[in-house]
């Protein structure tokens, strides 16, 4: 155990934090770089997050209405054309399909064949896809609203990759919602921020600020794009998902129209809505520490690892079998649990599970089997949480001990952001405090300020982007900060 | 209600078995084409039975103690010019990626730019990529079962494409599990068709003829592959699920290799194994009637919906009120149930209901609602199977009618397929069975006749495929057919 006078993760956020970030990925078997450039591979572990945020989420998508569909991977050169502001937007990096065959090249290798008269790309989302297709669906009135969602991969060509926050293919889920009035649409744009909010908050235990997009920072294409802005351990921002108030720019492009009740032809109001793999990333970077992931409890496979400490082999047997009737308890609690089972010395188990980012501990040697006690540590807190209770005080405390780190992980990253959000109410000051790299998180300045050309400069020089203007602030502030 | 005089399928079955089969696809609203060659929207009717699939597979897949994770969509050309056999069996209709930028191309267009020095291909399979990591995480014994699965789309460019059957891009799992020994993969390959059989089976009441391919039909590089046979009622075969043992052809050209407690370095033993959207076709082909689909009740996304017979509209309230209780007593006993409270009049919705293969429609009128009474019909069997009872009597025993009418399902279905089945022991009568164009379904024969030139051609000239080889008969005999 004296490996925690040290840290497991080298360097240490303090040190370099997108370093750290990596090492903590790494050292957690999230996910690792594949030979496609750009693309990574999720490994089981980074997987089961996203498993659990898509369970969670859907749930929630439905209860709104919201039915699922899928739609094609491919879309064709003309629909990105079509919507012209979209194409300047962000369309220009995509994986283009040219060729529908592969043939040998006469050397042992392949080549493309069969080349295409019309392009596709592969989805960097969807709205014009799926808008071609609402235009047939939505004739009258009737049809509406059409609430649609669909869970895909994506791609979008990036330059400069970086494990699930920035990567060539990400996975997502990707919601298209249209409305016979401007006024539904927009109610159906916040109500589906409020329902990222509640999965953010109470399944991953992220705070954030919920607000507009500046004019700037929207969706090409969108009348107003709405944001829950995270704030990472470094003070950085990370929009966790973005819902869109597309208005008729989609419906005109695709021309989705409906029959009204009084027999006129009137085109739809459309939104759309997202969360992504990306999301993992903010988990990480919110709640993690020097010594690895730290998971909140909601958004873990293995929410308690129960782990026999065996001094003598001959005692393996029935201090496996004491361990594994502890996880069965936990079980009918509702508790994920498991017995770790696996070769190797117990200090090597706990210091996996740290770096993996375990909730909660269980250790049980033959001093506590007999006893009918166990020893537990909480993640979230560590070794100072560490404590030896009777097997059925801990089992029937399970649930509530989670809830509690739960609510821990929240207040302490909630606090966190709080403090590190700075009210600055001229520009000389902004650039004071930007100019110190002591100075870490968010401005908070007159939303006027986006307007003036010397501020505009400023937030120019230190790579600062307006990240949102709060609904708690009526629309008088706009945050300011570094982004990933 | 005349209409139940003729059907709501044109053509009927009989007279056009694959028009049937696309007009049953539309009536239910399953899907539709897209304007991406032989790609399909999956319409939320049709998504909704995958969505059932995926959570009945995924739990035992899981119970398999199989981890899901994610792999690139796009694999470099070189990975599938690596694996020869792989080239020559199928991987040569794929879509290809060769740049990574659109630009305008002065006309109001948009172009491809960016071209990439290596293509990549759009995953039709993932073994390729999967071996390549799989290469990188065995290293000893104790990596050993690895396994691993994949929820996916998947693309393969298809000449003649027909919705659900033969898709260009379609989702399914891809599961890959690699063992130290011989035995253990053809051990898991066989038990993962087990597991399919219980979904196909038990939630789909899909009844097929497990066995194993002929060499000739076997998944390109694979020692052994296994099926689950369907038939569907025009007498063709569908391979509804393939699982395949690899022995060690993907292991030798990834260099999936582990040290084995001897100290001796060896490559491991793969399988992989796969159901898709595919299954979507079978189901609708095996249970569907001229009236349109019919839905297994452990499909079905609603298994029971409450029609309101409004006769006068001042009865409307308390009509939908009364109806909503018992869907609301139906939910507590674990019927996903629905209230039809659309516009329309309810022998529209009727048969609307009929032509989606609801599999329960529940009717209340006033005078129902003042007995306390409901009439109710099964999908399955039609108006013969019309009662009308007391509320309670038929909230209790939901439950019980949903597994008979599963039951009875299979057992229409089993009776088919069991009496579809033809034994012949010579050419010429497979030759005259087959010219027949009355006689549909399965021949078994001896094995021993695909070895010989005669049976070939007839094969040939018939377009029979030989489908299985059934465990039943111990590889004695050879099941052979036409397919999809």
């Amino acid at each position: 155990m004296t490996k925690q006078n040290k840290t497991a993760i080298t360097p240490t956020r303090d040190e370099d934090f997108p370093e750290w970030f990596q090492q903590v990925v790494k050292a957690a078997d999230l996910a690792e770089s594949s030979a496609v450039r750009g693309c990574y591979v999720i490994k089981p572990n980074g997987y089961s997050i996203w498993e659990i945020i898509q369970k969670e989420l859907d749930a929630r998508i439905k209860r709104e209405a919201v039915r699922n569909a899928y739609f094609p991977l491919l879309i064709p050169l003309g629909y990105i054309a079509k919507e012209a502001e979209h194409i300047d937007g962000f369309a220009k990096e995509c994986a283009v399909v040219t060729h529908h065959r592969l043939e040998s090249d006469g050397k042992g290798g392949l080549q493309p064949a069969g080349e295409l008269t019309e392009p596709f790309v592969i989805r960097p989302t969807s709205e014009t896809i799926i808008g071609e297709s609402m235009a047939k669906w939505v004739n009258s009135y009737r049809d509406l609203p059409l609430k649609l969602n669909q869970w895909a991969n994506v791609m979008r060509w990036e330059m400069r990759p970086r494990v699930f926050l920035r990567t060539a293919e990400f996975l997502w889920q990707e919601g298209h919602n249209a409305f016979a009035t401007a006024e539904e649409a927009n109610a159906d744009a916040l109500k589906m921020l409020d329902v990222y909010e509640e999965v953010l908050r109470d399944v991953l235990a992220i705070p954030g600020i919920k607000g507009e997009k500046t004019a700037d920072e929207r969706f090409p294409g969108a009348v107003a794009t709405y944001t829950y802005e995270a704030m990472m351990q470094d003070g950085k921002a990370l929009q966790s998902c973005t819902s869109h108030d597309l208005g008729q720019t989609f419906s005109k492009g695709f021309d989705i129209k409906y029959q009204d009740k009084d027999g006129g032809e009137k085109h739809a109001w459309t939104t759309s809505w997202g969360l992504s793999t990306r999301t993992i990333g903010a988990l990480i970077m919110v709640h993690s520490d020097d010594d690895g992931l730290k998971l909140p409890p909601r958004a873990a496979e293995t929410q308690v690892v129960v782990i026999p400490f065996i001094k003598d082999e001959a005692d393996r047997q029935k201090l496996e079998e004491y361990c594994d009737s502890v996880v069965v308890q936990l079980e009918a609690q509702g508790v994920r649990a498991v017995l770790d089972a696996s070769d190797g010395r117990a200090g090597d188990k706990i210091w996996t599970h740290i770096k993996r980012g375990t909730p909660v501990r269980v250790e049980i040697g033959m001093r506590e089997m007999e006893e009918g006690s166990l020893t537990f540590t909480r993640r979230d807190i560590g070794r100072d949480s560490k404590q030896t209770v009777p097997v059925d005080n801990f089992v029937d405390n399970c649930v509530d001990i989670l809830d509690e780190m739960h609510n821990y992980m929240y207040e302490q990253a909630k606090n966190l952001l709080d403090q590190s959000i700075v009210d600055i109410s001229s520009f000389d000051e902004l650039e004071k405090y930007f100019n110190d790299p002591r100075n870490k998180g968010f401005a908070r300045m007159d939303v006027s300020c986006l307007g003036d050309t010397a501020c505009q400069q400023i937030m120019k020089n230190y790579a600062l982007t307006p990240r949102c203007i709060p609904f708690v602030d009526k629309g008088k502030k706009v945050i300011i900060g570094k982004s990933y």
